[in-house]
């Protein structure tokens, strides 16, 4: 196997096409570092659920049913009508880009390069900024720069809040110049929440009173390990969610999806165990892996980007790593990372154990 | 409450909003006739394969497990390559329209509405061609002579077969025809088969051997009373399916629905027991209705569409059957029909009666 640049799959955890490149057999044991999701696994009382919900199935999805809406605004404290929900939140991005079919848009990067493809989806043109040094920092002055643009301003500015993949933070007050401005510049800020539920810091929630032009994307399948259930929800003024919700694909959300969106919202004991869970690791493990030699940005999510100090080198840790059965995240499709870094996971106890172990063995190597 | 043309819901099934509009109670016993679904109820097996199908959950939906599209293209004769699962049938139209982004299309009409609203969401600019008389004919010289335009050729043609509303079909030699002509302006024919399971006829499957420009849209909840799980698929040449592919959003379709393909598929049972019901009701409820003196085109569907000669006369006919807790498809939002015609489902032979007694009283009154 050459390495390179080349062959790699177009997402995280497509583990055949991984194997395969690297000459492992598919049923090569591995323990995922790729996807960013909450090692508690899902709620117990899922399985019970399940079995009494095939009644559910047999309707279409009741697009009159406020339950799931109701549910959300109540937690997030908004309105029903400043929520919509969505399948995943890959289709909260694409109605954000729908939204603006046309204009133009700027891409903080590096970040989730499924911002791109939904704009490139609805014929905007995107023009990346990028997220500087050691510390991957926002230059405020360049994005406020960008947003007015030199022929036409900016119609959107997609930001990731933690960022996927640094993990990083951009500061609420940050958001909230970049609102000011984008008031004036006619530009919608998207900023995608989808790990907020495991930061430390607040969500954006409370801003969206006084910005018309703001957008939060949610997601609620990586908080509660669900991501093949597909559900995600849009937060936003009543009138761009009106604007969101004409666009979207009638019935577009599964009836299970949206049967849980209540019953998970209000498992209390299941957030408090991920609370605990998450001070057990953050800062710990990064802070860990950091006394080993490797440089890893602070981050607010629950995953930790590394740095490999070149493309050929990371990409050397990523072999080692996926031949001792960790699977990380490698970084070809992350603009500007193009595969120097890797992402990795935290998880359980044992798992983040085995990792750390791995890396200083990679260390003495 | 005033009849008229307004305040219809968008879709059938809204059962809240019709009752209010004829000033009913929310819990009024309703029997519905306004979807098109499977009276035999989801398969008895459902429910213990739910209840082992939280860790499908827990995965992201595998882009890389051909299992559903092995299972489909084995059952329908065709390559896997051939095949792309679909959050339910809408999303299927969507990639239809989308992979012709900007262009001419074609609706043959009276249809499924969605049609139009997924070309004005790719931009593409609508005409519609109407089905001609008492049995809804299609004028193929029409058809061809818009295939071909004036100015420029349609990009694409959508009809529907058996169709929705009017349950009527189009020859297969007629679409063989038109797949010829469209080779030759460039059309692409989109065939949504959505009812092809309901229908004594053959679906179209053998023509796309022969036909790079053809998509046939399948739905699999419609067959099996699952339309909460949202499950579709489209087939086509290998490059059309393709092209449809990279324009799919990720993860679109759930995991529940991908692990259901090959199980559904593998029920015979519950197709054979669908077939024998089939054979109950057509074309014995809708003769029963036309002996009733009610004008009811020939149905290859699992629904009839009935004359209400008149928008206000319909509309009391409507009132009248929901008084009687019987829910028909109202046809405001079916362009050619504005509301003049009913449509209702073929159901069990017990509600099957009650609609004939609903209507024969509906005579005499």
């Amino acid at each position: 196997m050459t390495p390179g640049s080349t062959n790699w799959p177009d997402h995280g955890g497509r583990r055949a096409a991984l194997l395969a490149r690297f000459g492992l057999p598919a049923d090569h044991p591995l323990i995922d570092f790729s996807a960013n999701l909450n090692p508690l696994g899902p709620p117990a009382w899922l399985s019970d659920w399940l079995s009494g919900a095939a009644d559910r199935l047999a309707a279409y999805p009741n697009p009159d049913d406020e339950t799931p809406a109701r549910a959300i605004a109540e937690r997030d404290g908004v309105l029903p009508e400043q929520v919509l929900v969505t399948n995943g939140g890959a289709e909260a991005i694409y109605l954000a880009a729908a939204l603006h079919a046309g204009g133009r848009v700027l891409v903080i990067e590096p970040t989730f390069s499924e911002y791109r493809l939904a704009c490139a989806h609805y014929g905007l043109s995107v023009e990346s900024l990028r997220l500087r040094g050691e510390s991957f920092e926002l230059d405020v002055d360049a994005a406020e720069r960008a947003m007015a643009g030199t022929t036409r301003p900016a119609a959107l500015l997609f930001l990731c809040r933690p960022n996927n993949p640094t993990g990083t933070m951009v500061a609420a007050e940050t958001i909230e110049r970049l609102l000011a401005r984008g008031l004036e510049t006619g530009t919608t800020l998207v900023v995608d929440e989808a790990f907020i539920d495991f930061s430390d810091e607040q969500a954006l929630t409370p801003l969206l009173a006084g910005a018309s032009n703001l957008l939060l994307l949610r997601s609620l399948t990586k908080l509660y390990d669900l991501p093949g259930l597909r559900l995600g929800y849009m937060l936003g003024s009543p009138s761009l969610v009106q604007g969101a919700r004409d666009l979207q694909m009638p019935w577009s959300v599964n009836a299970l999806a949206l049967g849980l969106v209540a019953p998970l919202l209000a498992d209390a004991d299941y957030l408090s165990r991920t609370r605990t869970w998450l001070a057990g690791v953050r800062p710990g493990v990064p802070d860990a892996v950091r006394a080993l030699g490797y440089r890893v940005p602070a981050t607010q999510a629950n995953f930790m980007l590394l740095d490999g100090r070149g493309a050929a080198e990371a990409e050397a840790l990523f072999a080692f790593l996926l031949r001792r059965g960790l699977l990380a995240r490698h970084t070809h499709n992350f603009a500007g990372l193009d595969g120097r870094w890797l992402r990795l996971a935290l998880r359980d106890s044992s798992d983040n154990a085995c990792l750390l172990e791995a890396l200083a063995a990679w260390r003495q190597a």
